[in-house]
């Protein structure tokens, strides 16, 4: 059996340091106890190795195909491993009770969720995307919508959808153009074309919710007139039988470099390929209020990106452990020391060069883990800190570090699948070997759920300077305290925690004159180095509290902890000086070159 | 018709600023001029962009295929696009006369293959692998050899190929187990298997050349007792004849991630498959002497790597002509300026993100092309110099540079292509668009003909100290050659030059120290590193030799020149210092850190 994640990795950040257990000790997780949180990774590692693991390769080799009846055709693995998931109650153990759920700590829940995406992500994304949905209909719809729609999705019986991009419309969300037409009976009526959507079409389930931004009729232009709705790709009674199919068609499966377990669709809404009671339109319920559609769909969004973020990590750490396989087994050469031909060759993992390539990998998924988890728990933290303002403070620090979270690890965790490529040599570049899929399925995460360039423009933008900054020094403080810490410790944490000190000094410093410096144009465009070098910081901060709570304990496991602290203080926090250095020249090469001297 | 690679970029690199044209004064290029050159660079233009990039994604979703029969089938387009190739003569115009060809000047022909495989790198392997083939018969077979198997594969009738590796023997070579034992009549009967031989079995031409690595009974282990062979898939008669099937079977074919239109093959010599003369066993001839067949092979070595950099220039830049175009197209969005959403959406260029991820991407590819001219132009010098010192110079030079020719572009052209897609968007992930190809495709670079950690290995090791240092003093005279040039320029262009004059008195300062620092096994262990800086600071300097040569002249294209300049001496060499400090340290942590903590 192949490990896709390392268990022992998980325990020590989720308890040793993030204590999490402790949050049992609150009252909404007063069910639980370290006992069931356990149970429920041991079923999500289970569930990832067992029966996700094994159709991975299955599920990218014979992608989705369009029948000639118009149905997706996808490997029968697939309905099967998502019937094991479905039965396991996974999706519902994160609801609350009043909704059939077990009411888990989020953090605990980023955790499977990390075991489960690292098993197959294209699997994976089915219940991922509706545990997406059911929640934002559960926060934001009726009693009636959410028995409807959300609860078929929390028992995993249906599985749902966000359709928000369209084929002209995809970064730029104020400019779809899908329209929604108020009926007599209070329901809508939509037309238009989206783009993009991921498990839009499938025979997985009976049904799938699909949730959808559109316009009414004159509504203003932009972001305030998008409304959202709930649209059924087969009309629910209000006792939860299925009647006639809606006017949601597909239209065609987009042909992806990789995740291809998951359909990704182009669908028609209105386009009158089905007339629901006798004529075309896709029957929508609006969820929440007119022209809040956006805001009610970004209520969800940090939780969204932090599962962007907390999938390129899967598939990052996923491929790691298959190097680090591959690099104690395989042999050929010989160390420097011993170049007699006459000696038997070593496992390539006593090659310097090999142990590199593995020890930026470590650094880079395990950070990830950590920046996930850390986001995860300030999740738990904004819905049940103890009393208002640590909820408030965890909740823009939150929001802060999510552009990081969804973006950093796309980056990173992706470049660590690139040097498990490199690690296997010829082997790593064949289908034989699952790198290469790893490598082309975690390339869509820099992509989806906004770009990198938006998360940047998020980071700078918007995140940095709002509440007055307030955000940022609350890291900044944070991060402080991890130095007095680490100082404290002396020897090599000591040593990091100074480095980390100086470059947080120098990010801090960047910061103020790229806000107040005046040229926000200029300031903006380098947005993408601003976010390299606040990722790359937020991660170093993140080493050395891994470092600190591995402080003292012995064994290979906390060795490595200790190794990767000091590859990534060492190696790679010094490139933060050099983004931060480009930011301080106020460089507007991007802003005032000619177009046509490209 | 898509440009798959700027014709006005390669005559500004050839003409403007490494003066080809003046090799037409030298006795051996005499028959040449300018027009000559630029007819060749007409024609593989013309191949390149009407014959090989229109079959480019059909060979990528039709990948070799092993027929019932033992036959690999592809695509019939291939076949087709061979015959045109073939047709045009230009394999034979780089040979000298006396065998056939045009004499024609290295860095012209690298020049065409840049355009060649920016058509399509699948379908222009197999005349490169031919080329290389060839030109090794040529220096080293006898003359009966020559007229054998190179001259079939001068005149693109056949093709051949390069089997070093094995299944346990890649990077270590020295380790290959194929044998060759001596038969009565002079010849060899090898036998063994070889991996990763790409075109080692095709239907595209009547007869197959394998140049094979084996060992001959008694000989010494490690690469001392290695010979090389050359191995027809059909013998061939004195007169040319094609007679019986050697025993060289097709044991199996990759599948490879991309660069699919190149069979890659396991082959097996000697299984008894066929039994040429009534036995098993794969009848090969010695070429050069016994013992000295890793010489022979590294003798093609340069122009080999010289040759995957170049693949990976022209995948990069015909990424980043497709991005070009996509960007000016597409419109999405506003800039910060204009955000009325009642305003039109404008073409995704206007963006400053999207122009940054353009001219990063221009930076990368130009500055890639120049250093692959550069170094062929090297070529060229170190064969018809107009004295031994030149000749001496500039093949020390070229040895010095190759193994940043053969990994700068295939690390950074493939981050270009990696910004192709994000330019793209969705879009750019799913094969309706070629740019997921690309970077499929050019992920390969970094691994054959000698990994990434291999050519770091080879510039530390081998590269930098031998000669007592000479070549990279070489370097560092024209380097600070171009720097006090661009220093008289003033403006940016001195600015720039002061800036890479300092970052090259780094580079040699950390040089000093690895070198003479006694510390060889943690030098080594960092040597990565070393050849991230050194090529970033190479590129630095070829950006400012481009600058330099587009002094004073108007127009997009010399804007734009001057654009990228700026962009890499600003924003990508002070990623050298980061490097170099990294160096610096003397750290030892992949040396001593236990692979168990792993």
């Amino acid at each position: 059996m192949t490990r896709v994640l390392s268990r022992q990795d998980v325990d020590f950040l989720l308890y040793d340091w993030l204590g999490v257990d402790r949050l049992a000790e609150r009252e909404h997780y007063a069910e639980h106890d370290r006992e069931t949180f356990d149970a429920t990774l041991d079923l999500a590692e289970k569930i990832a190795e067992d029966v996700f693991a094994p159709i991975n390769q299955v599920l990218d080799a014979q992608e989705p195909r369009m029948g000639s009846d118009g149905k997706v055709e996808q490997p029968e693995e697939l309905a099967k491993a998502l019937r094991v998931y479905a039965d396991s109650g996974l999706t519902a153990s994160s609801f609350s009770h009043d909704h059939g759920g077990a009411q888990l700590p989020y953090v605990v829940r980023a955790a499977a969720s990390t075991f489960l995406g690292a098993g197959s992500v294209g699997a994976y994304a089915y219940p991922a995307l509706s545990l997406g949905n059911a929640s934002l209909l559960v926060a934001h719809g009726t009693t009636e919508q959410v028995a409807k729609y959300a609860v078929p999705q929390i028992e995993s019986r249906w599985f749902g959808t966000m359709c928000l991009s369209e084929p002209d419309a995809g970064s730029s969300l104020g400019d779809l153009t899908t329209t929604a037409v108020p009926q007599d009976d209070g329901t809508y009526r939509l037309t238009g074309s989206k783009m993009w959507i991921s498990g839009g079409d499938h025979e997985l389930t009976d049904n799938i919710v699909h949730l959808v931004l559109a316009r009414t009729p004159g509504a203003p232009a932009g972001v305030k007139g998008i409304s959202l709705f709930v649209v059924p790709k087969f009309l629910v009674g209000d006792d939860g039988s299925l009647g006639e199919r809606n006017d949601v068609a597909l239209v065609g499966l987009n042909h992806k470099m990789g995740y291809r377990g998951t359909t990704n669709t182009l669908l028609s809404f209105g386009s009158g390929a089905h007339e629901p009671g006798g004529r075309p339109g896709a029957v929508g319920e609006l969820v929440g209020e007119l022209g809040r559609g956006l805001t009610v769909m970004f209520h969800m969004m940090n939780e969204a990106r932090i599962g962007v973020g907390a999938g390129a990590v899967a598939l990052g750490y996923n491929g790691y452990l298959r190097a680090l396989d591959y690099a104690r087994t395989r042999t050929q050469g010989r160390p420097l020391a011993q170049r007699d031909p006459a000696t038997a060759p070593v496992p390539i993992i006593d090659h310097p060069d090999v142990r590199r390539m593995l020890l930026t990998q470590k650094a880079y998924v395990e950070g990830g883990l950590a920046l996930i988890l850390y986001c995860a728990r300030l999740v738990d933290e904004a819905a049940t800190g103890d009393t208002a303002e640590a909820r408030g403070t965890a909740s823009g620090l939150l929001d802060l570090l999510t552009p990081v979270a969804k973006s950093w690890p796309s980056q990173w965790c992706l470049k660590a699948n690139d040097l498990a490529i490199q690690v296997h040599g010829g082997y790593g570049y064949t289908r034989d070997f699952t790198v290469e899929q790893l490598y082309r399925d975690n390339r869509l995460n820099p992509i989806h759920e906004g770009t990198h360039g938006i998360q940047a423009l998020d980071l700078l933008g918007r995140k940095v300077p709002q509440r007055e900054g307030a955000d940022l020094g609350e890291l900044a403080a944070r991060i402080g305290d991890t130095v007095a810490r680490g100082k404290a410790l002396g020897g090599a944490t000591a040593e990091h925690s100074t480095a980390l000190a100086a470059t947080l000094d120098q990010l801090l410093e960047t910061t103020q004159g790229l806000l107040l410096g005046g040229d926000v144009e200029a300031a903006l465009a380098n947005a993408s180095y601003y976010l390299e070098a606040f990722g790359h910081l937020v991660v170093a901060w993140l080493w050395v509290e891994q470092e600190i709570a591995a402080h003292g304990r012995e064994g290979s496991f906390f060795e490595g902890k200790r190794g990767a602290a000091h590859y990534f203080l060492t190696y790679e926090l010094p490139l933060v000086e050099s983004w931060l250095g480009i930011l301080r020249t106020g460089d507007r090469t991007t802003v005032d070159l000619d177009p046509t001297a490209l």
